[in-house]
């Protein structure tokens, strides 16, 4: 497999971000949805902003506030035995796996560019929390373009669960909102470009509690807002790079053998890696054809190293001929896009 | 609250079922959809056999098996450290929160009365597991009767997590297939008697793992398959009867006053009561008032006592002018009736 990551790697990061809200620095300009309008490269970035600290004895917590619009910040002491802090992501309740609050709040803002490589990033958010299903932000956007609109959906965090959130555009300046269209817990929603015999389709990735794992299931829908007939797709495996955690990444590619999706899995020792999974045509029920071993592994510096690092975590893809572009949060700090040929994922495969 | 509790209580008992299964014993016939037909009270049971044992020291788990279209069973001494056994339903990994298997296999069954209190039952089952996402068995159906057509909902349960299946019928002869209408973890679904305007809606109980609770939500849909618009409608309240776990219950009522939801709420405890509340008329994402205390709680020996003690449990209930008969299962067990005055129910409950 031929990768070519873009010498301007990484394209964004968070220093190239200033933030929004003040006393906050950006933490993370990383897992962008990812689209073509008006002849650019648009990605949308997962923005995320953490209230700064200068006791390192203090974990802050920022929640957006639907009653005021404005972010409240809750502060906990590193020393309180109530809370465990072992995941820089989130403060959890000592001995419990559930957290209760985010270290940082995500918003989508927008970049933009006429090479692909070289971004100029939008002075406001694009998306920003709006409700009540929203006060711990929104997170890993992807976008797909159906007739002229572009929809967005995102995960949409609060303390009541994560579930997936839907806006549409048609001119990346107003936005539609359309409400949670897969409840908690789901995130890494991939709705396909187009009707599949009368039918649009989508991937999602619920987390159960009672049992079950967190893995890839497939719903349909007449008008992209209300989806049913969930159908599990594919699963984990054992022993390989994605035994603990998978989920879609880019909005599902057409090709003349199939829908191919690139997704990430995670090993039990949270090492993010993208692969790909081909579904078939007509029936994106399916699965042909999976990736055996990872197509991308975190390997560069900005891969490895971050505020979560050995992740590579791809929300959306641009096809170019044979090239297929590939977009991609780099451990869970900046943006980064490698260049894999279309034809070499195909054959790396193994049917199933 | 005058409760008025029928004295041929418990109406259907396990000794009343005879079991689908050869070697296996009814140890549940509960939590029963409610519906009238051709001048008859339906009780769609759902039915929990288990295989039967003459070793004590071994667990033995029921699991249908979708290419043989008959139910394994396996096999679990009740000495290996591996797993627990403390809760009688399931096995669970030791140590670990989630269910690796059921202990019986639930279906569903009719039965049908003349008077709502003396039941015949079906000798066959009405619906039973037909794909990968209902190994586990299915339970706890609801019916809800719109235009000539009975849609019947339940919980579908297989290692893949437990969702919200579908099917419809319109002759409690035949039924149509409509696969998994809320994806997991979900239960506890209830979809309203009519379009309010102009979109249907459903109640239903995710249970996500990361965060958030076991709470009631409010979707909609044009078609009664596709749901979206997810909505937080109401939760748990520390200190009262509802302090752990709570879901809809008997399909909504209409009443002048608004729907009324007659739902089950559990405390830390595990002790599940049935209390109410209220939703606008025209808006029922809308709570207008709620149960401060039980309205039903387990009280009776057939309540407090059975396969999982201390439970009142209600899917269904039928309204005769000022009269509400809550069908219920007992502990686990049975099915009870109780008749409230409506009247009294919502002059019970306080505004929110």
């Amino acid at each position: 497999m031929h990768l070519y990551r873009y010498e301007e790697n990484p394209l964004i990061t968070p220093n190239d971000v200033p933030p929004h809200h003040d006393g906050f620095e950006v933490i993370g300009a990383f897992n962008a949805g990812v689209a073509k309008f008006q002849g650019e490269v648009l990605l949308l970035l997962r923005v995320a902003e953490r209230p700064m600290s200068d006791d390192p004895n203090i974990v802050k917590a920022p929640v957006w506030n639907p009653e005021t619009g404005k972010v409240d910040v809750y502060e906990f002491r590193k020393d309180d035995p109530r809370y465990d802090f072992s995941d820089p992501r989130v403060i959890k309740e000592a001995g419990a796996e559930r957290f209760l609050y985010l270290t940082s709040l995500s918003y989508l803002r927008l970049a933009r560019s006429q090479d692909g490589r070289r971004f100029t990033i939008d002075d406001r958010p694009f998306v920003y929390p709006s409700n009540e299903l929203e006060t711990f932000g929104i997170e890993d956007p992807r976008i797909t373009y159906i007739d002229g609109t572009y929809y967005i959906y995102f995960s949409a965090v609060s303390p009541k669960g994560v579930g997936e959130a839907m806006v549409s555009t048609t001119d990346f300046r107003t936005v539609t909102h359309h409400g949670m269209i897969f409840a908690p817990e789901n995130k890494d929603v991939l709705i396909f470009p187009e009707k599949i015999n009368g039918k649009y389709y989508a991937l999602h990735r619920p987390v159960p509690r009672s049992n079950g794992r967190p893995e890839v299931w497939i719903a349909e829908s007449e008008n992209l807002l209300h989806w049913g007939n969930h159908r599990f797709l594919f699963g984990l495996r054992e022993g390989k790079w994605d035994s603990a955690r998978i989920g879609g990444g880019a909005v599902p590619i057409k090709t003349e053998h199939g829908w191919l999706e690139l997704y990430h899995g995670a090993s039990d020792d949270h090492r993010y890696c993208m692969g790909a999974v081909l579904l078939d045509l007509n029936d994106p029920a399916k699965v042909i054809a999976r990736s055996e071993r990872p197509l991308v592994e975190p390997e560069a510096d900005y891969e490895v190293n971050g505020f979560f690092g050995r992740v590579v975590f791809s929300c959306g893809a641009l096809v170019d001929g044979d090239v297929v572009k590939m977009y991609y949060g780099a451990a869970d700090t900046s943006m980064a896009c490698v260049e894999l040929k279309l034809d070499e994922i195909l054959d790396s495969l193994v049917k199933v």
